[in-house]
């Protein structure tokens, strides 16, 4: 029996996560965390929860955290996180990130998109980072994951093989994302009040979002080719779900039955991707691991379309599929 | 031309009666107001109106809008707006009030229900309560309007008939309420953020609300007989519009014909209500200052139905319909 | 390991029982029938099932599901229900019926609210209403189990303990229903097209729902006392979940605390049932087979609100909860 | 006053072509025709529109239609439009065609795309395409108006200006489009059920929508360049609005505000198009016949983002533009 915390537990990550763990017979959930120095029962602050989990969330010294657990699965904000996971590692915890610090492997391009200094920038170059359909090797091995984006996880999913395959070109990538609102946190904001955000639909970070270089960077690893992608986020009036509509210029003719034979080859075997002709929907990959996605040749240009759950597969799903890696448990357990 | 001013300009109810506003041929809007000490342009608050009105929100002084104006629409909050009022009447201008100041007419019922001593006491009992279908002709006269809140509305449009005619008991009365969510206002609220009450609906106020002793008081009123009913309002994940089911006990033998007679009869010639034997829906109603309206007898029950626009007939609308009154436009001017 | 069948497979109820039976350790799923003449897979009928079950929709004749089962749930429409389940039960199948066929102890009551003749009426008088909460013991040995409506479960838990406890009178109440919109089914119909029900939110079925008989049947039974409820339900423009707003006379003066003291023994020791003081929301017991309850007393009046997700505790939870029952499995089994 | 007649006035554009009509002070609806042979009250058809008109959807011959009317607005579905077009011409009406059947001047074209052969093949290359912004002047002595599909519209005002000022490639342009669900239209449809589409983002028609050979053809026209662009359409749980994302390459260096002088220059003076360097969103233009637009560079690439309410600007409202254009009205009269 594995004992797990989570550092800021009082969001939406945590709150799949908790649902999650609580299904994971190898499972025990010993310590919440909050910055809040009260501590509060879980079924206060996340009702669904309520006679699921005798727990609190409190203030925890990570001192206490690393007593408590075997593992520490952390949902706090950048910068904040990376501090944390500073302190855990050398207390011999394995730790899944699911914050942004140890995604991209440069400080400097950490710095600059996030602008703030790297608390821990000498782990940044051997950090793994958690999409166990491209790094699985790695991640069974690690104490640190770098659990990933939920776009980059959409993106990437999407343009990996067709790059892998050499049927796209590196440059001149578009993907094109719709995000359900829980994706921007459970955080009161003016765009996201209810009136605001509902019965609208509206393009953001357009340029400017710090999941760009994210994929860049994993899709240049993967292609062994600079790869820097034209990255458009929008808001959706649903709760949960991003479809990524990816565009990309063939290095040759390729046909819809082709390109597809790429996509099925590479995620033959894979618990949690299905490539299909049909057009992916975010409703039937809604609260699962899936990944679900399609490709077609249009006009001389390849579009692929994939859908996930941006809550489990684009962050708490994806962190305990990395979590059975990590622990040599069967890599769907609680997942399916 | 009626010059215009607008207190509180950069919330909903502002929003709505802009938009109506804009359409009325007798109408300059002439002056916004903000609490914040910096104006705005209006289309940078409200980017709907962008190139419809040049016009900035100012943190003006009264005696500047008392200046600029012939006519006020206060949407200030409670206490706030009162302590405005008292202000611009004895300088000669109109007012109509859309915050809940001058609703009740006992000031010791005010403070019990909203926590503050009232700023204005004397004008209560003499104020008019702008529900033309009830109050048209002293409305016609009045320099101060209480316009009604946006459940009384639908409740009172619904009960008044059949208690003016004594065919329901004013005693036992409920009133179901369900309401979208811009009703809660603009300013972003934890539970009012989207992936909250988005796919939910609950309860809210039980027994508490503010709205319940302005419907007792007016139907109270009507009936010639104390009504005090027990008010449960619920919040639906749409963005306007309320339906309210009341249920009441009859004084005899009413079939729905002759329940559904009583109701044709007292709205006869009205331009806002309509009474029908189909149910209501709020998306009939919506961006509309109609009231539609049904009932049924069930069980030695009598249901009414009624659906309303909460920004528009119960609010925004309803004011404008008021201010037409007022002026001796046509009462429809702008408004269909 | 337990064979089991699902008859009428297309639907949301089939659809959310599959996922559910997926989790469950002591079942395989063995059977899925559909009217339609073609086989289909199953994830061509529910894409969110692809790579999940590999078996298909089939026009099974009943003698070969029974070959095929152990156990049968009838998803099927009223009347084809207890047609097909007549043949199954002398076959020795075990069989849940989520359809209403079973669920009115009456044949003339049954023809007079469902306009068909009941095609087994001899078994009505003895079948268990599968409400584990009031009928636990009764179900543990049944081998038909009548399904309860997703209604009548959100206002039967809510009003039981409290009839049961004599804190309320049999006569007068009042419910007043809140349903997502999977409750109407999976057929497309003008009133439940998308841009007709969403932003928008009626009554339906005044006094005429087929529900109100079958709420009457059990509190009836409950109170040992004639109950005649008025019954109202409401479309939202949400996928899942019913919020009931129960109106009851006390019996006596009773305060906040004494009746939810009433609901908490009641519910002592129940895995599904959570009574707090808080007013629940749909949200919070979305995709579970939870429902959550609150009591408050209102000048005179009590008012209970109940929260339960439709088509889990509503119907297909429910059928597994009442599954582990009568096979002697811990209750709560692929259940949390 | 102009004598107006709409045929097929059973669906959304012809409720909201109605809303506007009976704002317009030179206007009086005269006939409404409906494919069912009994009459039926426009307040039966549309409930919205109660107490409103008092005029019933009839199975009008066209002889009729003619003699009842001046001008003729036709929401019928293709091919029967044209039947009906090329009858009513010759009569002296004028008539502004919703339909998309003289959309495309190609008769061959059109039957590629629309697999039915054109009922009136030797008007198409002269019907004006009534995009006032574009072709203002020869809607003004039209008769015949192909009035723009809604996503053309969306994608033409955001590129038009680009190519006309050569500041972008006509080739390898993307339009990635998202649009609210009453653009499929108001008949009930599997993949439009409410429980289907709520809560999901999906792409449909990739590669094969019958609005990409319409962008091609006005923005050929403008660039006056063969242009051939790689469209997807995507569908929003949202009633209404499009918000179109559109990809080009530059033709030189141009930052965020060349190309924002670019727009603005182009749409300086334009009543319904509003620039700005801010990111449109739908609900800013829902219920209005504005279109936003902004623009910014992106890694080389322009990054055009546009907002229209599918049924006001992308249908209804700019059929009244046009309207208003061929009469000699106002241009804004009824839509502001």
């Amino acid at each position: 029996m594995i004992r797990v915390g989570i550092l800021g537990a009082s969001g939406y990550s945590a709150l799949e996560l908790m649902k999650i763990l609580l299904r994971h017979p190898e499972v025990r959930i010993t310590a919440l965390t909050t910055r809040q120095t009260d501590a509060r029962p879980v079924g206060e602050v996340h009702p669904s929860l309520a006679d699921r989990l005798d727990l609190a969330l409190e203030n925890l010294p990570l001192a206490e955290v690393a007593e408590r657990t075997d593992c520490v699965f952390c949902c706090l904000p950048h910068g904040a996180s990376a501090a944390a996971v500073a302190e855990l590692l050398p207390r011999g915890k394995k730790v899944i990130d699911l914050s942004a610090d140890y995604r991209l492997n440069d400080a400097a391009e950490y710095q600059k998109w996030y602008a703030v200094e790297h608390p821990d920038p000498a782990r940044l170059p051997t950090t793994v980072y958690g999409l166990p359909e491209i790094y699985r090797e790695r991640i069974q091995s690690a104490d640190l994951i770098a659990n990933p984006g939920c776009y980059p996880t959409s993106a990437i999913l999407a343009l990996a093989p067709l790059l892998r395959a050499g049927a796209i070109l590196p440059r001149g990538i578009i993907v094109d994302s719709k995000s359900g609102v829980s994706g921007a946190g459970r955080e009161p904001k003016a765009h996201l009040h209810f009136p605001e955000c509902n019965e609208s639909v509206s393009a953001y970070g357009v340029g400017t979002h710090r999941h760009m270089p994210e994929i860049d960077q994993i899709l240049t690893d993967v292609a062994d080719a600079e790869v820097r992608v034209v990255f458009t986020p929008h808001l959706i009036p649903m709760d949960r779900g991003i479809l990524s509509t990816s565009y990309a210029e063939p290095t040759g003719e390729f046909d819809d039955a082709s390109l597809l034979g790429i996509l099925k080859e590479f995620y033959a075997g894979e618990p949690f991707v299905r490539v299909s002709k049909n057009l992916p929907t975010t409703k039937h990959v809604s609260n699962t691991n899936f990944c679900d996605i399609t490709v077609r040749s249009v006009r001389g240009r390849v579009v692929v379309v994939s859908a996930i759950d941006n809550l489990i597969k684009g962050a708490s799903g994806a962190a305990v599929q990395n979590f059975n890696l990590m622990y040599g448990f069967k890599e769907t357990t609680a997942l399916l």
